[in-house]
């Protein structure tokens, strides 16, 4: 057990008795996140205040005992689950809004505030916060700030990183230390900021967020368009960009989507559809964003079989639900579901996608691409029934190497986490991966952390 | 002397004759930037590949000798002045733009090159880099880069920053590392991109980049909007943010400045006007951007004295010639500018301005403020016709104190060099500094890479 009596009884004798857990139900809960991988924590603390988190930091810091901070447990690396048991420290507690500072356009938050409760909030003061990734509803910023995750608006809008103004963490040493500033812009020191944001909750617990904000975008409009292979749609998504569009969102969905999203429900496509393109456009002026979507549209008329533009909200609605059907159709196919979010220059995706095709061919797994291809970020599954199938494995190796050689990155948007850290020497070289762990040394020193994570243990 | 006899042995020895340079009139060329404060180097190192920064840096890390690494000299803090003597270790003959890569919108250079002449190049392919410092004709990329330099566009188009994909960099010891990726997104490891940027040369020597680029944009139309006073026009350029809008510029100048323009230049403005705002927005469709700047206009309109709306080029030459005199034009006044680049949250701007100005009565020093309102960025200026006046140092420290209890930041683009190092500790607290430094000892464990700056010394 990797909770000793002495760290036990420092927190027991700390905490009241509602704000930890040591039985066995309750534990459960919390040794797992959406990587399906699970590890047993010996105790869970549910903080809410700044000064509990530093407390349990100390304790942590000072017995020795491993801290694996949590948000809502949604990640896709395994960055929460509790590796060599200890405490699970969770700021579900701690998710309230602050404040909303209308004139400074920004919120500050609860680290444990679900992001789209967050969303919903700032929306009712006409205020968005882009930053949307699909497990919003369960994500909490926290999580979602120490993995840097993505999400369908990132092209026009930029990662959550863009949207950062200052931070609150707790150090492992039990230290409050604030990151960033109010101020829109700031050039003050080292950009600790960045460093903590797509951490993986490595270097120290962020509690509190202040984040920048615009005005809503009460126009959406979107359009599907099918084609009649992949190659031509990732030319028209390039001819997009290359016109001068960054549109909200800018999705391709392969065949083999289709093929499964087919099974899951009724699908009436054009003749011959292999591939198509999702593309969102918003902004204030409703004229404009109409105007804007059929110009992009435009684009792409020619080589497109047809275009299904949507004319209603439902229209739209029923464009996404199709993105978004995907994942969960997949299950169709396979028991297992292998999801990469491999990152490649846009110049590069049409090797990606056919090298991931191969790969799968080769070790003989089903393969479902689809992605955010404005941003040459591809979700590549291979599909499995057998848990933590060998084949799967081989597969992300030569996926991992094959990216790599094409100038991209492991990973887009979900971090390195567990999943991924086989892999960390693809991309970076020993000395950059020992500056990396030095520089973690300096935020923790007795390595409580998070540990087992990002880097591979030796 | 800070060079030891046998540093500058080792360095003779390894580089060609006509890569340095011992003479004291080369060295004074090397010995100030443009706070024109002013330190001798011993030598002068025109480094012209990776291999030679890597060289001077293994002989200075094994010599204890500083070496201070050097863009164009534009810098505005003292970034780039060998405080201590030893090296000036210039990138200017690493000037080369090495890809331009259409499909991936990136562009890969070497770190000396001029920020304009990268900005022509890429613009000649149709493709645009935002980031355009005032400094641009004579700042480096890599000085851009280290000091995290804003300009005019932050508002519309971000920070530096969000448009680095990738930075090849020298460490102290030698070893050269890559962060980030070709790729548009990558969260493979810690943000190590980030925390180069804005380090001011302190952690290692960023000796080539790859920025992510747009589509040039080839419509600009601007407009100049005067008011009665300082407080309606700041109004009216939160209603314009309020809208939805965030033009490429929205900046403002107050009416010391238009005293200054006057005893520079003729200047026919609206009868009892107080200060102005100056809005430009761009875009890919001509007709599209005039409708934004009508509409931005119409926001303020009824407020406002009277709007210039450029209609031809040169009107809109004029209109930001406007802008671009003030500064010179601050030298009628007084022989010295004391230019501060504070930071505030939005919603504190009048409050920060009017500080400013009750400060200088105070101290009895003209003031003079304009600067980048929508980003919260206020250029105040000190002047005096008295060398390293005490006035000017008061009136400084006080501005700091005032900035911080408002919530903003030291700096918002110019960094913290030597001039504001000593202000350092009314914004991060004690802890933060002692991490900040702990930090840059991991990569500079010797302390020979730019000492002097950011940290004071104790």
């Amino acid at each position: 057990m990797a909770l000793s009596n002495e760290a036990k009884k420092r927190l027991s004798a700390g905490l009241d008795a509602g704000d930890f857990a040591l039985d066995k139900d309750t534990r459960l809960c919390y040794a797992y996140d959406a990587t399906r991988r699970e590890a047993m924590p010996d105790i869970v603390v549910f903080a809410s205040s700044i000064e509990q988190v530093a407390f349990v930091m100390k304790v942590a810091n000072e017995t020795g005992t491993p801290v694996y901070p949590r948000g809502g447990g949604s990640g896709l690396t395994g960055g929460s689950i509790p590796l060599k048991g200890g405490i699970v420290l969770t700021l579900e507690r701690m998710n309230q809004i602050l404040q909303i500072d209308e004139n400074n356009f920004s919120v500050t938050a609860q680290a444990g505030i679900k992001l789209e409760t967050l969303r919903d909030e700032v929306k009712k003061r006409g205020l968005f916060f882009p930053p949307d990734p699909s497990s919003g509803k369960i994500a909490a910023l926290g999580g979602v700030l120490a993995e840097c995750a993505g999400g369908l608006n990132v092209l026009k809008y930029g990662p959550i990183s863009n949207y950062v103004l200052r931070l609150k963490a707790v150090l492992p040493s039990g230290e409050v230390i604030t990151v960033g500033s109010h101020a829109p812009k700031s050039v003050t020191g080292y950009d600790l900021k960045h460093l903590l944001i797509g951490s993986e909750g490595t270097l120290a617990v962020i509690v509190e967020a202040t984040l920048s904000l615009l005005v809503y975008p009460q126009y959406q409009q979107s359009f599907c368009a099918f084609f009649s292979s992949l190659q031509v749609a990732l030319e028209g998504a390039n001819r997009i960009l290359r016109a001068g569009f960054r549109p909200r969102s800018l999705e391709f969905i392969d065949s083999h989507s289709f093929e499964c999203i087919r099974s899951y429900k009724p699908l009436s496509l054009p003749e011959g559809t292999e591939a198509a393109l999702l593309v969102e456009e918003d902004g204030h002026d409703e004229e404009e964003v109409s105007r804007q979507v059929h110009q992009i549209a435009s684009v792409v008329h020619q080589e497109s079989l047809e275009i299904h533009l949507a004319r209603t909200p439902e229209e739209r609605e029923q464009i996404w639900s199709l993105r978004k059907s995907i994942s969960p159709a997949l299950y169709s196919l396979a028991k297992y579901k292998i999801n990469e979010d491999i990152c490649v220059p846009r110049g590069r995706i049409v090797e990606a996608i056919s090298g991931a095709y191969d790969i799968g061919e080769e070790v003989g797994l089903r393969t479902v691409i689809f992605g955010h291809t404005g941003d040459g970020n591809l979700h590549v599954n291979f599909m499995t029934d057998v848990d933590q199938d060998p084949k799967a494995e081989e597969a992300v190796q030569k996926l991992m190497k094959m990216v790599v050689s094409l100038g991209g990155t492991l990973s887009g948007e979900h971090g390195i986490g567990i999943t991924k850290s086989p892999y960390l020497g693809y991309e970076l070289s020993p000395a950059e991966i020992e500056l990396q762990k030095n520089l973690k040394a300096v935020f923790d020193p007795n390595g409580v952390l998070n540990p087992g994570k990002i880097f591979k243990e030796t």
